[in-house]
């Protein structure tokens, strides 16, 4: 099922650096698995903002509160859930 | 490139319900049209609202105009814009 | 899957009051369908203002959206979604 | 009689790891105490964020606020209290 | 029980003067009727604005809701509750 | 004159305990002889939150800022202040 | 007593030229007796808005809510009423 | 002087199309004489709404109040008025 | 040029009471040689609220961010401007 | 094409002076860098507070996000992305 995700990151910027840069690559590593595991179809940068808007792909509820507070940066950030469901008006692929 | 629209439509319940079917029959058509022509390559309906998230492509803000003040429904319609950006962490597809 | 709703009704005060009579009678024949068939087991009126709050359980977004978009009063009303999860800290029944 | 809590926590991330985890062993132990003494029959986890949506049955205001006010989390909550009434639809359980 | 209630009244300027007269008398007898009878203590003007508080005093969430929903003017109205418990810091009357 | 004041208390969670103690203690004191000398007729804590909902009585703004401006936790407080005027429904005491 | 205002005025623009042509000379008419009178000491328009922000100086909440109320505009503003102390940094006049 | 202005239209999606078309076209009259006599520099489009964005350039707050209060438009929008200085970056054109 | 300002005070309450001191001092100070100088008119203090309501009177944006960013403690104020024009109901004072 | 910036600066006020001054230095210099280059054409201060409104002109989301990520003071930055679109009525410069 699909779920449309923002996440605005608030990391504070006196964060020490090596913490920072440790929590990123993490982050980073962490959500290349999920979207290797096909849970993570659609991840984009708002433009300007350091936030992303993204569309999971999981089974259920419990799923999506586990990957997503599985986030190292989970603590950091304002999360937005909208459940997704088929459009009426949607052409098939 | 990408935007991110989300539009919440506001038809006054007691539209004429030929002008409403009118609408919707358009608006269905409109959209297909730029599904079918790749500017409109994600819709979804936001469960549970009468409202829809999309990311449109097109080429820039001007088109991105036309093409979203063309629908039918515009006039009943508070839309949202977001641009997206690549994510650094998005795996390639 | 458990889904949170909040249903706000904005009914015009100048409704026909036929027109009115009729969709209350239409939405608590389709919302007790809806209980009896185990789809909505939670319902609660917000005291003091025209407003409920349930909890629904349905298989996923798309059964949530045709049920809500089903009530006879949703052109009327504002709905908030929020999809529940497991608490860690909940005990069983 | 039923109240309707919204519970969002904010954690400070650089919080001391041990304090952190005395708190929320605290938090489970004071909740399900509340749940066993069937005072807190609804607990469910807000999929995606750091909150919980909960029904309390307490016999006044002044209980529901001591069970609130007591929790070890309560300095760190956000805390929205919405009082419930029956719903004139609700079918009988 | 005490309950903190904000009552913010949005009547149509063009409402027929009858309607209006009706509906403002109907109002003042109707809530007369509670404060004899001991459900409405306190009742003041928002200066300034069309908005009263008031704190009522009532058994339950349901008997609260039965005398909002009944006010007359419930249907122009957005309405805000609060429930109220004792302070630590109030002395005694 | 009557003022209705919403006050919300924000302490930190991590202020040292006999700072929060002796804060605490003479922000009891303050208000309680304000109470006694008649300006603090009415104070309510908001059920579930760290707040009250206050009316005090006093001569004019000046007066009302002067008592407000003093309470030991001013500075740790967000407040609201509404004047409350007599309402034509309210029938005498 | 000086009370600070904010009055944004929402005519619907399909009003009868007529009625609003009364309505705003019956209000200029009331403001200037009320300026004349010393109650309304300060009024400018907000630059690109059709709202106003006053000081009116008035004995008390009562008075200031029958002159408010009279307003011929009244049922069709949003009123925003802010006492006003006496500044510790005001040099005298 | 500089003031940023935003513009948001609410015309009614029912409103007789004559009476639109004759307010739009009195609308870019008016708008054009403005920026032929070099009072409005910038007049953009906000991409997906009907909205726009302007700088104007005018003597003081009762010339901006009298160059937008006789908008065709006026009665139809929210304006949002925000006064330019120059910026301590900002390179010489 | 009249601007309407809204300037609301956020100074940490554990801030050293030396450096707070001074801070206040310097405020006055500067802020009573403006008005000693004509460019502030009005200065009242919003009752109940570390917040004060201004209008000042300079010749334009860049005077007044000139003044307003020089005020020391402009860095902990959210400030909110609003440029006033004539009104024309306001009667020759 | 063009995008309509807003950014509001939030540097925490007992910021080290050093640190601060190279920010600040470092902002100037990259912002001034953009500006001779084209990509920044409109930069102005928001009078009264601290916080820009822009116009830049980039090829893409990508480069907006790369530009505006690398200012210096990105971090203490909310920044408000609006795409521009040409307007109907705008005359030819």
């Amino acid at each position: 099922m699909l779920y449309h995700i923002r996440m605005d990151v608030n990391l504070p910027p006196d964060l020490d650096p090596e913490v920072r840069a440790d929590l990123l690559a993490r982050e980073k590593e962490y959500s290349q698995k999920q979207q290797r595991e096909g849970r993570w179809p659609h991840l984009w940068r708002v433009a300007g903002e350091y936030a992303n808007i993204s569309v999971v792909d999981v089974a259920d509820h419990d799923e999506l509160h586990a990957m997503l507070s599985g986030l190292p940066l989970f603590a950091y950030m304002d999360i937005e859930v909208t459940p997704l469901a088929g459009h009426p008006n949607k052409i098939a692929d």
